[in-house]
């Protein structure tokens, strides 16, 4: 994890700080191809986890693939078939948001949704990979908040615009490596809003799942090291549920082993007031 | 300009290379915000400009927007009306590629395309900007080929999956600053095929002009010191022609003031020859 107070590791409950340079996890994957090197690194002290302030542990990436349509229970419940292909899309990376943010929607996005999502980040470069290649490739595992905004969605048609606000890309705040999973094809993701539980899923629900998934991606483009890949959201969207969020709404996102990822939803009434009240940038 | 030697300015026809630390230009912009610092920079040594070995003048940036169909003379050469918004789209920016690179073409791309375009750098952020907010905001113009698969576009639908296999973005040479334009607001773009001229235009006859066409992406996503915008292709692209890209061609881009864009298409015949003939990336 990534801490005002620099990087860390989850031992018994406390956060190890680490002796390390490296600003954010982010950068230990870039540079490293994998978070190996942090587990023999030394502890310069050790605090409780609720008094780590985390920050967005990836930084700003350099990309952030997704996908639309990629869980069997998301096709049953709005009654779509299975697509053949990947619904493959970008987002802005200017959107990713630290842990514990304050999201701010903007005025125009008048159906703001969340999408609880497992991320993967690349370790080592992907072009025209096989599944077997994948797994092998991808440094960690973390929790996303992949928000929407529906209305923007439905008037253009375009995934990155509906998606690239400040803030509406929530990651972390925890790292794992593939290696920590007892099923690393079979991973829970669940998100309450507000302490209510809508979705509640794993990832063998996938309609393409990681490997192969991260192979079809890897023809069209080339996967470096620190790219981020959301992996589809499970069914119990807001969509779903015809309920979009609220100002003051808390959305928790918890894949297996992850910290929860908690994030706060702002929508000021006031447009003048809105001006004021920007969510800031991860990085 | 960057080069292999570090960053440089055009003096009198050759490079004066600078003393600086910075990397790439895109590293000067992201953390100035423009490029003014340069200019008084003092001069290690100058080299003859055929001398100087030009890499990529922005490293990998984190975001590269796109716009289809952003001039006039492009609407009407394919008979399309007039778009009333911008159609928005995200490359990878793994696309990115050096001047001169040789672009290794992928078998699956069965119809390659260029676009030579006006690429614009952001200085300092722009978010709900004001058109009068934009070129204040720019740090450098230079010039792009954003190369497209025709084929991949018309199976998928998907811009980010038809334009951002490896090399795909050629950015650059040189970057210069808005304020070097007599007429910043009439840009001439034009674009050779093995000499032969087939895109020649200017940004006055942009759809959305610059300062519209990020004024209105602003509301969508916030744009980064060092994020690229790529603002349209003119008439002629080899799609206009009938006429894709051949093993062997030599695209060159020319936009008023900045050095020439060359790239070399590399189209394999041999299957087995091509996987190990990949275009590197650009960082």
């Amino acid at each position: 994890m990534t801490t005002d107070a620099g990087l860390g590791r989850i031992e018994d409950g406390a956060v190890a700080l680490l002796n390390t340079a490296f600003p954010h996890v982010g950068a230990v994957i870039e540079q490293e191809g994998s978070l190996r090197c942090l587990a023999s690194c030394a502890v310069r002290r050790r605090i409780p986890l609720e008094e780590a302030t985390l920050v967005a542990p990836l930084g700003r990436p350099r990309a952030v693939w997704g996908v639309g349509l990629n869980y069997v229970s998301k096709a049953a419940r709005t009654g779509r078939g299975l697509p053949e292909q990947p619904i493959l899309y970008l987002a802005a990376s200017s959107g990713v948001s630290a842990p514990g943010a304050r999201v701010v929607i903007p005025q125009s996005a008048t159906e703001p949704d969340y999408e609880g999502e497992i991320a993967v980040v690349v370790g080592r470069r992907l072009y025209r990979a096989t599944e077997s290649e994948v797994w092998p490739a991808i440094a960690g595992v973390t929790a996303a908040n992949d928000m929407t905004a529906r209305d923007i969605m439905r008037a253009t048609g375009t995934p990155a615009l509906a998606k690239s606000h400040p803030g509406f890309t929530p990651l972390g705040p925890s790292v794992r490596t593939p290696e920590d999973f007892t099923d690393r094809d079979a991973i829970r993701v669940r998100t309450r809003v507000n302490g209510e539980l809508v979705q509640d899923d794993t990832s063998d629900g996938m309609i393409f799942p990681v490997p192969d998934l991260l192979s079809r991606l890897s023809w069209f483009t080339v996967l470096e090291p620190g790219d981020i890949v959301l992996t589809g959201t499970p069914a119990g969207t807001g969509q779903d549920r015809a309920c979009f969020l609220a100002d003051g709404d808390e959305v928790r996102v918890e894949v297996d082993g992850v910290l929860p990822l908690v994030t706060r939803i702002v929508r000021p009434t006031d447009a003048s007031q809105h001006d004021h009240r920007l969510t800031e940038p991860a990085s």
